[in-house]
């Protein structure tokens, strides 16, 4: 029988606080660069504080694949917690307008709506400094298992093995989606976050995950190699499908039907990478909910990432679904 | 004695909410296009509902414009109410951020800080629904006089006298300005706003404004006529400066130095006109600020003007600066 939903996604639910800074205030404030940060609540605010004016954005990294699935007619849930404030309102406002279903309360006690500061660098490079705020009591009480059980694919970030019970909540709902003949998606996230929880992770593949995404350094730090070819040669098999990216050298698809390799969509500029891999994510979810061959997947995957990258904020702005049809028969 | 700051902006502190929408949902929505509408809270909650995700940035006309200024170079000083909550937080981070004084504190009681749902059609245009909460308790005791006294130029926005607490502080902070040698400033905000309080807007710029911004429908509201000729007309003489401006027709600069007409500043593509006449007032603002005879300020006016139209937002993105020394001697 038919599922209701293509994709659920279930991830932290992050308000977006994006300003331009240069490398020097990368230096002097010692934010990672290109990679994200967990920061407390004292940390955001003298990080806040320093930085320039920023523009607020809904985010998080499930949830703006989420969006741009929604954005390709991918019938989508998704799962998070925010609180009843008003970067809340503005986030559950903000995932069903663009059409996801979003069943989560605000929750009424407990810490303030997760932000995500921002850094954008004159190179486009984001570097991400993470008030997990509400995020951080997201659990298993926050799933609609209901949601999980009737959609195709449960798509979960990495990330939230950054939490226990985050991380109980991902465990419970692969539980839930395989009981319901649903397969299972995971995207590693970040390679801070490879690095944390790689045992756990390599346990995850072996077996328990249907579809991964990962990039070039994710892939490798999880299986602890420089050699881009031999983390490919490491995962090839263990998952049904393995897709990934590059940045600009494209993408690789492992999967079944062989190896797919995707050269990178074309950007007149690259003004703001935030949001890439979760545009490749939505694209590639999307070929893959059409029944799309694997390299039309990752194509679509790559044009979505571009047209995230040519623009600030880590959502579409522009009609993905017309520039994959202009692209991909 | 030289004063501390060039310009003090008064105003409406409003966070923007811009989202995309097409003209159907603006006649469905009855939003008036182009237009600035006043909404209650619960007419904001609908049609906040009803619309399209947003991004969220600081805005408000006279704190626009003073942003724009600080881009500038100018020293510059912001009042405005914003309530405790986070976009009140958001607010003062964003003001001060870009380098401007800001000495309000933020209100421990009231309605919540301001909200401007902003529609932008495919043409680039704006149409603004406001919900002007904190801001509706603006009032004198909100002034720091200091501040004003110590400005050569108090400017304030034509909005402010839709609500009677805060057109009370407008005269106030016109009696400490003049009574410390400053010169007054204003925009006529929008043609509907003009058209509610045309006789008091008449009296002020008989005598008790110096520097009058206004935009051709602002200025035909004024003066009850369909002709842009008569309107420039019933205008000189009135201020010591009057800059009107024509969207892509340019502005006329009327002054004690005759009448300059400036060309509009090129634009590739129009994207979102929020913030043209806020930005027009900043370059011309600096262009006082730095004793630039009528004709460049007023080709300041025009390419910070241009900037802003051409991304999404109400305060410049790129380097205005560089921009008008590549174009302006």
């Amino acid at each position: 029988m038919s599922k209701r939903y293509d994709v659920v996604g279930i991830g932290n639910a992050i308000i977006d606080v994006i300003a331009k800074a240069d490398d020097a205030f990368l230096e002097t404030e010692k934010v990672a660069k290109g990679g994200m940060t967990l920061i407390d609540a004292d940390r955001a605010d003298s990080l806040y504080a320093s930085m320039g004016p920023g523009i607020e954005t809904s985010g998080g990294s499930a949830a703006n694949t989420m969006a741009g699935c929604a954005a390709l007619g991918v019938r989508g849930g998704f799962i998070g917690r925010v609180r009843d404030d008003q970067l809340g309102e503005v986030y559950m406002h903000d995932i069903r307008a663009v059409g996801v279903d979003f069943t989560n309360d605000l929750a009424k006690h407990g810490l303030p709506t997760a932000r995500c500061l921002i850094l954008v660098t004159p190179d486009g490079q984001r570097s991400m400094s993470t008030f997990l705020g509400a995020s951080t009591e997201l659990g298993v009480g926050d799933l609609d298992e209901d949601m999980i059980a009737d959609s195709t694919i449960t798509y979960m970030e990495g990330y939230l093995w950054d939490k226990e019970p985050a991380k109980q909540a991902f465990l419970r709902a692969m539980d839930v989606a395989r009981a319901a003949g649903g397969k299972i998606a995971l995207t590693l996230s970040d390679a801070f976050c490879v690095d944390m929880h790689r045992a756990e992770f390599l346990d995850l593949i072996n077996g328990k995950v249907d579809v991964l995404f990962a990039n070039e350094a994710e892939i490798k730090s999880l299986f602890e190699t420089e050699s881009f070819e031999a983390a490919v040669d490491a995962i090839r098999g263990k998952t049904q499908v393995a897709a990934i990216t590059r940045s600009e050298k494209g993408a690789v698809i492992l999967s079944g039907s062989g190896t797919d390799t995707v050269e990178a969509a074309a950007v007149d500029r690259v003004v703001d990478t935030t949001g890439a891999g979760d545009q490749f994510a939505a694209g590639f979810l999307a070929g893959l909910a059409q029944g799309r061959p694997m390299g039309d997947a990752g194509r679509m995957g790559a044009i979505a990432a571009a047209e995230v990258i040519s623009h600030i904020g880590p959502r579409p702005q522009e009609d993905v679904g017309a520039l994959i049809n202009a692209a991909v028969d």
